[in-house]
């Protein structure tokens, strides 16, 4: 029994509009994109495709393959609406478990997959890699490419929508030394979670977790549900087509009102808002200010439907872009992006090799290590009993000091045990974080691939004599405002990468330095016990 | 073939002198002694004996199994004539490994057999145990109680030998508050063993390693051969009846000649004689003095047929203890001995159980601990690797980091694999060579039970009228030489144990606290590299 359903929530997909509909071009030159890493969405019906046959004809629907996230086809309008009293309002939350189940291969390392292969709703795993499982599972719960060609992505770069976007709509791009950055918000805010409460409606039959949300910028509280959140996620991911929208926690199967549960998955939450609240694009915007601060359950409902018929999501996002007023290099930005590609399949390879090695450590210090300093104290201990039998005062003292000295290693057993808790869990949290926003950024890649591609295709129309000049130059004017889009939403990746990485390795290396001067110094008031032996 | 074969050297039994002649006694009550760790010498012929029934009979081998380590039997003073240019001259050493062939089950730990069950030479085990085969096995080449009641140890208890032991050969014990001792010498020395030289004899077909010990009391350079050691050790083995004689280093059976094995094998024969010449009485010794000063090959030979034909050797070494004046409580001497049995039988498994970790921690070192911090290295430094793809300045620094850090815990293995070196293999070492020491204790406190049982069974046969009272007390006084001399040996074995554990133990943690503070110094390194990151 399903208790949060997925709620169908795209505006319907516009209406049949223009000669060329479809992301099927065939692969750049681009080196990785091809590999089965990448291949899980969207490029079979790129493959599919011969080389250099545009396809003029329109048809909506991209694929298959591209289905299977999609959820609700056509009845979405309605579904929505119908959905929203079963949204704010309530369903037994206690009997969620039997959800779509899916496994989640990308929690397992080297699978190399981004997570792509699993675009529902994942059953968390509980009987193995439980560790890694207290993290969550990265949340697919939807098709990009779909909804970006659904919602007008080709019509977008081909012209055919146009909008008077207003000036509060428009999202500013800029120069930077480092490339086209977003426009960073003069006054940065920040959101507090707090106080997780178990509430219930009729009579109890219904129960759920409220978590207490505070914007510094308002100081106003609003409660909130997880199924908020992933109302909001799925918004986001709707909206910001070039913007990978990192994975919310996962939902539980069991224990969710206990405490542990319930403050580590505040927690989570936490680290989640905490890094839309620092997005430049998400912080600004209405939903996520909608989210942020409604009170009013009327309000709520209208905001939520405002949301929903967002004029300017998917596709139509480009349409607010405010580009700067320079043009970009196509081969310079394929490149960008080529090594961006290997960037991000390289990170991603590395955060699931950090994770195992990190887990393999962890359970390392609270099992074979903490036992080996405890053999080595235990075996002190022992040498000290069989001392003590003899009685000779000059004998005491080296009794006593190596007793002392078996404590000793005793206690360093106990330290390695409980180490993990004050470095490595912060950088395995660190490093989950990002395998989970590692794995939504191919999506957005290949969106952008998608746009190059079909840009390019029209320069050989044009070559052909097949598509007049103008025309393709608008179409490549606008592949640049996509270009421009990603670029930045790069840039901004890789300034959180950077501050988060810095954060980390220092927190990590610190608690490290912490625990061998700790040692040392246990060791040194041991070695003092023997100056009088 | 036997290159050094064993010298038979004990002068001829003595005639039959006294009605009592056997250690034929019944178990005291002193707990542990009756355990299988203590059984495999001798116990055989004292439980063989039905209790309560003394054996006036005189049988001077003392049972089958004592007979095992006696080595030529009747023909020792002939043997030991021909032997001579023998051990003088030389046989081809390179040959010597067919020499008898004995498991060392003592060097298996836990095996609780202090060595017993191997009388004769031992053959390295170079197949199992490697590590530990370095240090050399125990050598048991010699059965202290048969040769303690061939050269008269029942005559003396007995009363049936007397001497008029001149002043020079007399051996002082004093009382002490941690009860009798020997009387350390006013002035210590020591004895620089270097240069090993491979010398040949018979144009080349015969090679052996000569060591140049340098006493510094003579400051004059004699040469010694491994069988020069050897022979010594039996020769004290022969004559302190009381004294645990510290195993030399096992015999090679491959390598001989090369550097490592030499100076290695040197170390050891350092290590032994450190120990010997810091004994008050072997140190002071005619064989001994002999051994350290003898440089000319006439004068040589005579002194070794000297101190084979030494009068006061075996059970007749007691007439040469200048006990104090006070008596001894047997029932308290007992008590003591019971207390020192649990003592020497706790440390030899502390020593078992200690070498056991040791080495298991030492292969830790150089194996998973190694590659666990390497691993963690690895995945820094490929962390680098991916984040150098990213070309902006603000990323450069904290890329170049964590290719740092990667460095950092690359290097940090390297220490642990280096480590052992610095701590744990001078505690090997001396672990080692007190569970060797360890190994030749149960024998002499196997005589002295043995004494103290014949002592309580002449009480016996007063209370039943059927020995006089003067004899009785007597036998008892003689027993006290014994005590006092066990209890003196006793005592200078436990002054060396504290000191050389206090050292062990200061050395280990000196080393240990080096390595933790090189570790976080080495992190701390790292840490900074992030500053400007």
């Amino acid at each position: 029994q399903l208790l949060e359903p997925p709620e169908p929530s795209f505006p319907p997909p516009p209406p049949p509009s223009a000669p060329v509909s479809d992301w099927n071009t065939p692969q750049t030159e681009g080196g990785d994109w091809n590999n089965d890493a990448w291949n899980s969405h969207g490029s079979e019906s790129w493959d599919q495709e011969p080389p250099h046959a545009p396809d003029y004809t329109n048809h909506n629907n991209a694929g298959g393959v591209n289905n299977q996230g999609f959820r609700g086809g056509g009845m979405q309008q309605q579904a929505s609406e119908e959905g929203w009293d079963d949204d704010w309002d309530d369903e037994n939350e206690d009997n969620s478990s039997n959800s779509t189940t899916n496994t989640s291969q990308d929690q397992l390392p080297g699978s190399g997959n981004f997570g792509l292969s699993a675009p529902k709703r994942e059953k968390k795993q509980m009987t193995q890699n439980s560790d890694f499982s207290k993290y969550g599972t990265v949340k697919k719960s939807f098709n990009r490419f779909s909804t970006f060609a659904k919602t007008g992505g080709d019509a977008f770069l081909m012209g055919t929508v146009s909008a008077n976007v207003s000036e509060s709509d428009l999202i500013k791009i800029i120069d930077t030394q480092d490339g086209p950055a977003w426009n960073y918000p003069s006054q940065p805010y920040t959101c507090a979670i707090k106080s997780p409460k178990k509430e219930s409606k009729l009579k109890g039959l219904k129960s759920y977790i409220a978590y207490q949300l505070t914007p510094s910028f308002s100081n106003i509280q609003v409660s909130r549900r997880y199924k908020h959140f992933d109302w909001l996620h799925e918004r986001l991911e709707a909206k910001f087509t070039c913007i990978p929208i990192p994975p919310l926690p996962d939902k539980a199967l069991s224990g969710r009102y206990e405490d542990d549960f319930v403050s580590e998955r505040m927690r989570q939450l936490q680290l989640w808002v905490d890094r839309m609240v620092r997005h430049p694009v998400i912080s600004q915007s209405e939903v996520f200010n909608h989210f942020l601060t409604c009170t009013d359950e009327k309000k709520w409902k209208a905001g939520k439907r405002k949301a929903e018929k967002d004029e300017y999501q998917g596709g139509k996002f480009f349409l607010t872009l405010q580009t700067p007023p320079t043009s970009l290099d196509m081969r310079d930005v394929e490149k960008r992006m080529e090594i961006f590609c290997r960037f991000v399949k390289g990170m991603d390879d590395n955060m699931r090799n950090m994770l195992q090695i990190g887990h393999d450590s962890r359970k390392k210090h609270t099992g074979p290590y903490k036992r080996e300093f405890q053999k080595i104290g235990g075996s002190f201990k022992q040498l000290a009993e069989t001392f003590n039998l003899d009685s000779a005062a000059h004998s005491q003292n080296l009794t006593a000091a190596i007793d002392y000295t078996g404590d000793t290693y005793n206690e360093i057993g106990d330290m390695y045990e409980k180490q993990p808790r004050e470095d490595l869990d912060y950088m395995l949290e660190v490093l989950f974080e990002y395998k989970g926003m590692l794995s939504t950024y191919p999506d957005v890649l290949k969106l952008h691939e998608g746009a190059i591609g079909k840009a390019k295709e029209c320069e050989r129309l044009k070559d052909e004599g097949r598509m007049p000049e103008s025309d393709v130059a608008a179409v490549i004017q606008r592949a640049d405002v996509i270009s421009f889009g990603t670029l930045a939403e790069m840039n901004h990746f890789q300034r959180e990468r950077v501050a988060d990485y810095k954060d980390m390795m220092q927190k990590f290396l610190h608690g490290q330095i912490k625990f061998y001067r700790d040692i040392t110094q246990k060791l040194e008031s041991a070695l003092q016990k023997y100056e009088n032996a």
